[in-house]
């Protein structure tokens, strides 16, 4: 087990933003110390964030972003929590996890502390099905399989991207739903993972969220959010509808159900609402518009569905409002970092160094 | 709870194949006594199978069935299960629950008795969601709801068609996996009922299913299994594949997960592999078929939908055996039934008179 978390390890960076405190991570130390962690703090870069001693951590604030990314800062959302982007960025790993900083560990059915990341991991190096639906959940689980009548051809699944975990107690509802069950807690423990299927949408949510970095991470870039844009709390939904089309265009897999974890704080209904408010008109439109795309064979990576995604962005939903141009622009000058970062010749530190 | 179980038991009628004996009854005696029963003996009609005292129930076999049906028995299979498909026939009521008879009580995890047919008709009574996946699974449960980035455009969901329930103990595999994993067992409860998206097909199993008659009956026929017919062992996936299909046309919804009930005999797998060979084979054709399958606007009634997907099964299937070129004519013949017996001057009763 030692050996399996320090290679594990090796593959995986664990990003959070935060504006508090890093508090939470002492829950997380006995499963979070082998990592490499990269916080990004938002708001005011002058306040100073104790990381707690012993972990292997860097952190950036507005000022670091601004410095390293030049006239492209734009593009890392400022006092939103969609300025994660920057961790995916400037990673180097093959896997990401990320988590919010109100989110503890949670316990199984039997009591036990339940190793998330461990979960993600094991999501993300398993198969996923989504060509077909397995009435008994994930069919490379212990104890499980495909079921009579699941075709032999299609189970040796694909390469799964995105590992989407759950919350219990304060479940991951929208304002309206907030306002109207105020006390609603999630206490049902589903011992079940499962590939959305292929065409499906799903609502993704970034708190407790691991992907394949070089998989699909040009796909999951969270948008523009927060101070200055007319929209929010949206970020992981747009992150989410795009990374699923993509995924389905590339023929890789999104799983959600475990890990849980334990989200501890209900943000305040009344500031969410005027927060989502954009974003609540908007996704009756924006959800259509996901579910008719369709990307060019042509494009065969991440990055080439995502460009061609912000050509439909602009082409398609630049009629809702100005700020859909502005995204497109955005999503473009992003994968364009992307290839800066991640080219051989220019590693994220180099041209951190030479910004 | 009473009154409950009394409004559900006149809207319900329990279907059971059965070839050996009805004692598996007794464990279900609490929970099936309210409901009526129609029991449909396969094999040799002159054997007496005793049914348990108290029941309300009506049994036929093969006699019954050839004097009722007269020239058109031949759509009901012998010797296989799918010769439940009577039953579906001549029921008058809203829902269908049927069961296997190697299967039993299953207890939840805090050791309760699963009342199997009250979840059932819980999962029937509630909406589905096919068009957009819902991470906490099923909405309408209590505890849980849509959550952040749902629609509120799709939250009214659609009428429900199916309800698929799982088994504990012995797994729903085929004679492959069957064979390669004699010892295996589900021990895993997963506490949760979801819809099948849209566009997605599933491995439906007949063991516990349930499903409303009036909606989608005429799309639930097994087709022709067992005595001189070259396929077996896939009657229920034959009836999942075209029902799913349906039922996506239809904008209906099919829901798959609780209840469990309890699966003692695993069948003999090098029988089931003789049984299952040809439709092992077939279904890498045949699934993709059904993927593709586009139906008319035109067709807005399940009997509809049936009758030109009996079309495209002769168009589409007949290249691979003149046996789907029969299976197309049982198809047709079996609405052609279904219209007699569940048309108002001609009830199941009088036509059964008649012949």
């Amino acid at each position: 087990m030692a050996a399996a978390a320090a290679l594990a390890a090796a593959e995986v960076d664990i990003v959070i933003p935060t504006i508090r405190s890093l508090d939470f991570l002492e829950m997380w130390r006995p499963f979070f110390l082998p990592y490499h962690l990269i916080i990004i703090q938002d708001g005011d870069p002058s306040r100073t964030i104790k990381v707690p001693e012993g972990f292997d951590c860097e952190l950036y604030n507005r000022n670091d972003i601004e410095r390293i990314l030049g006239s492209k800062a734009w593009i890392i959302s400022f006092k939103d929590s969609s300025c994660r982007n920057f961790g995916f960025l400037i990673s180097k790993k093959k896997y990401i996890y990320t988590i919010d900083d109100d989110c503890f560990v949670a316990k199984d059915p039997k009591g036990n502390d339940i190793d998330a990341i461990t979960q993600h991991v094991r999501n993300l190096e398993t198969p996923s099905t989504p060509f077909f639906f397995n009435t008994l959940y994930d069919p490379y689980r212990d104890g499980a399989d495909f079921v009579r009548g699941y075709p032999f051809s299609l189970r040796e699944g694909v390469p799964t991207a995105v590992s989407h975990g759950l919350w219990l107690n304060i479940p991951d509802y929208d304002a309206p739903t907030q306002l109207v069950k105020p006390l609603e807690r999630n206490t049902r423990y589903v011992d079940a993972v499962m590939t959305i299927p292929r065409g499906t949408l799903f609502p993704m949510c970034g708190m407790n969220l691991a992907f394949n970095r070089e998989l699909i991470g040009p796909a999951i870039y969270f948008g523009l959010q927060g101070e200055g844009q007319p929209i929010a709390r949206y970020d992981d939904m747009w992150a989410g509808w795009c990374v699923k089309v993509v995924a389905d265009h590339l023929g890789v897999g999104v799983k959600t159900g475990l890990p849980y974890i334990w989200h501890s704080k209900a943000s305040n209904p009344f500031m969410n609402l005027k927060l989502e408010f954009t974003g609540l008109f908007w996704q009756e439109d924006l959800i259509p518009f996901f579910q008719s795309v369709k990307l060019p064979k042509e494009c065969v990576t991440a990055q080439q569905c995502y460009v061609e995604l912000a050509k439909l962005v602009r082409e398609k939903l630049s009629h809702i409002h100005s700020y859909f141009e502005k995204l497109a622009d955005a999503m473009v000058t992003w994968i364009g970092l992307w290839d800066e970062f991640n080219s051989n010749k220019a590693g994220g530190a180099g041209l951190a160094a030479s910004s």
